[in-house]
């Protein structure tokens, strides 16, 4: 499953080449809310990989026939970057991410091999620079997205199944907090969901469970405009079961014959649903809260809980909504953070799902850890960089070989 | 299912603007087979169609949050222009590669809204500029590459599912027929295929039956080092059923009970299946001639021949070579015409398949048609062009403006 040979030059943060802004810098009209920088990163099967280099955003440079623009050689993440009340920025878990997108690339047969270490370092340099842009309240972040694009050539037959050359960049975008995270807060609504049976985003031995650009531009044009995004249903023994929400996962929320409140969620074992990093943060410290191994960060959670990661049928929803036992339904990822979902439309009928207080609690607890308001190892604290100086040295007197200097 | 409001600018062939090659124009590197010249249309949802432009090949320039780059937001045709003994430039049902473009186009919300006549008009004069480079024997020909992407941005939540910018191109590369064409002249071997399970290609509700880039780059990697190429299997009720082999659509030739030969080809009606144009008009050559409607273009086809849709179970291909009335197997598709199935790889097994010699009489018969050696309505004849000269003429001059007058 790797395309790299250990001979090839690791990706290094150490020779990094720091391009700064021009003092002229203005933003393109319509591109304001980007970050003004980007990290790229190139990489080929003769040589490993490349220098790093933080430049001005640019736009991407590809030859018509590379595997990107053909054959949809892209895969990507997606994170953001915090400020604290202190002011220091921080990101979430990082090298989950990087993990995540280590193996959505080995599947499109793109390099996967680096050292996580060393990727960190070179993003948490590239937000530094936006320290500025960063939004210091709840809500607001400076959004990340990571991108990996086959650059090298792919069209008719190819010899290998491995990319040739490829491109790893780093994009930002500034966050006001003003889209989805707005109406999450309109707690005891929820957003709306049309169940889509029509267009499958996934399916066994597909590709549901990586974070390929394939699996989101070709279920686009499925989003009815009335709804937040579709739930995404596929029929197997007669049944309909959900998978993803649009590009997040889903929880419910029942109440067991035991007693007990379950946390109800697909299982990664088919393979069609993606491996959420906030799925993952949830699952860890609902159970580790229920086994009484380590309390929930907030005060408010149940000890009567547990986690279940099993299918989740529709008729499943619609019974527990009958006879009481659906106590809510959220949805969770990087984007929304954790939402709650309120309606659901599904064979020509709306469904209102009980609104739970535990989905706040829930979205308190992340984005308390995310903005450093509670303190955990999975907040990352991005280090000061003496290239922020460099950079601004550079923009005021113009000089580009002392930003040089101060990079590496 | 279209972006294009009727009040937007239509694709036009009328304003193309010729940019010729500079008169030092010499091929980069790697890039010598690649044709000279590439034909690009942009497209908005504000203006519509812009200006078509041939001009010298380029790389394509894209933000890195648009389309193409984050949600594999891109397709594509296969087709490829065949220089007659005659030197005449022929393609072969290109109207029926752009009604595939539109359709795929409209799957991933790109416009899908164009007179098929103009985009013909525009590619004759594309693939006119490269009338020398088009190989003038059986099996070369100039391949063509259009390709439509997203350059709209697209990431995070979009309120609409369709695009807000794309790009029409076209760009072309000389081949030579020394691939996959020469192993299909050794009749009597064919090509060795191998039954993937383990990465399914399509299902039903997915992308399969649209030619879009995520369906090629998310399968690479199930290809073996032996083999040509993998054959599709996908599981149904306890049955293993095949679908395409590599990017081919594929038939098997099997004696019926009641005396007929019979062509099986996956239906389309499950939606997992490429509706290729060389599976279409082979369906039809054959139905024609089964049907005494209209004779099989060369001698030699038999008459008592039945050509039917349906399901192909690997069960069905093993147990009809058990009893021997499996008579052949072949693929088809724009890159490699016609070609024999010689062996497949199932379960640890190696199957032989026999050898028919219908398989090269198809073959013959689509690339006669396809180089004008057997006249058909198919077969479209590119007219000539005065830019030809007119580019001729800037070449030798230098003179863009003269180029510029006579494109139009």
């Amino acid at each position: 499953m790797t395309a790299t040979p250990p001979t090839l030059a690791a990706l290094s943060a150490k020779n990094l080449y720091l391009q700064p802004l021009p003092p002229s810098h203005t933003p393109l009209p319509g591109k304001e809310n980007f970050g003004r920088y980007m990290l790229s990163i190139p990489w080929n099967n003769v040589t490993g990989w490349g220098q790093a280099t933080i430049e001005p955003r640019r736009d991407i440079t590809v030859d018509p026939l590379s595997g990107v623009m053909q054959y949809a050689g892209t895969c990507f993440e997606g994170m953001k970057c915090y400020k604290t009340e202190e002011g220091d920025l921080r990101l979430f878990r990082p090298s989950k991410n990087f993990d995540r997108l280590k193996r959505s690339a080995a599947r499109l047969g793109l390099p996967c091999e680096w050292d996580n270490d060393e990727l960190v370092s070179l993003l948490a340099k590239l937000v530094s620079l936006e320290s500025d842009l960063v939004p210091q309240y709840d809500g607001g972040n400076l959004y990340i997205r990571p991108t990996m694009i086959e650059t090298g050539e792919a069209y008719g037959i190819k010899a290998s199944p491995y990319a040739s050359s490829a491109l790893l960049y780093i994009v930002t975008a500034v966050n006001l907090g003003k889209a989805l995270y707005a109406s999450a807060e309109e707690e005891g609504k929820g957003i709306k969901l049309d169940a889509c049976k029509e267009y499958i985003r996934a399916w066994p031995g597909g590709t549901g469970s990586y974070k390929l650009g394939a699996n989101y531009g070709t279920v686009m044009i499925a989003k009815k405009p009335d709804f937040a995004m579709s739930l995404w249903v596929h029929t197997e023994g007669g049944e309909d079961y959900i998978s993803e929400a649009g590009a997040m996962n889903v929880f419910i929320i029942k109440q067991a014959e035991d007693g007990a409140l379950e946390f109800i969620t697909m299982s990664l074992s088919n393979g069609i649903v993606l491996p959420g990093i906030t799925r993952d943060s949830i699952i860890e410290l609902l159970r580790k809260h229920g086994a009484n191994e380590k309390d929930f960060p907030l005060d408010g959670m149940l000890r009567n809980i547990r986690v279940v990661e099993r299918d989740i049928s529709m008729s499943e929803i619609t019974s527990s909504l009958a006879d009481g036992s659906l106590k809510g339904m959220f949805g969770c990822g990087t984007g929304v953070v954790v939402v709650s979902i309120g309606q659901i439309q599904y064979d020509n009928q709306m469904y209102t799902i009980p609104h739970n207080p535990l989905v706040l609690l829930l979205r308190d607890t992340i984005t308390g850890m995310q903005r450093g308001k509670i303190e955990h190892e999975w907040s990352y604290k991005v280090p000061e960089w003496k290239g922020v100086r460099a950079e601004a040295a550079a923009e005021s007197k113009g000089n580009d070989e002392k930003a040089e200097d101060l990079a590496a």
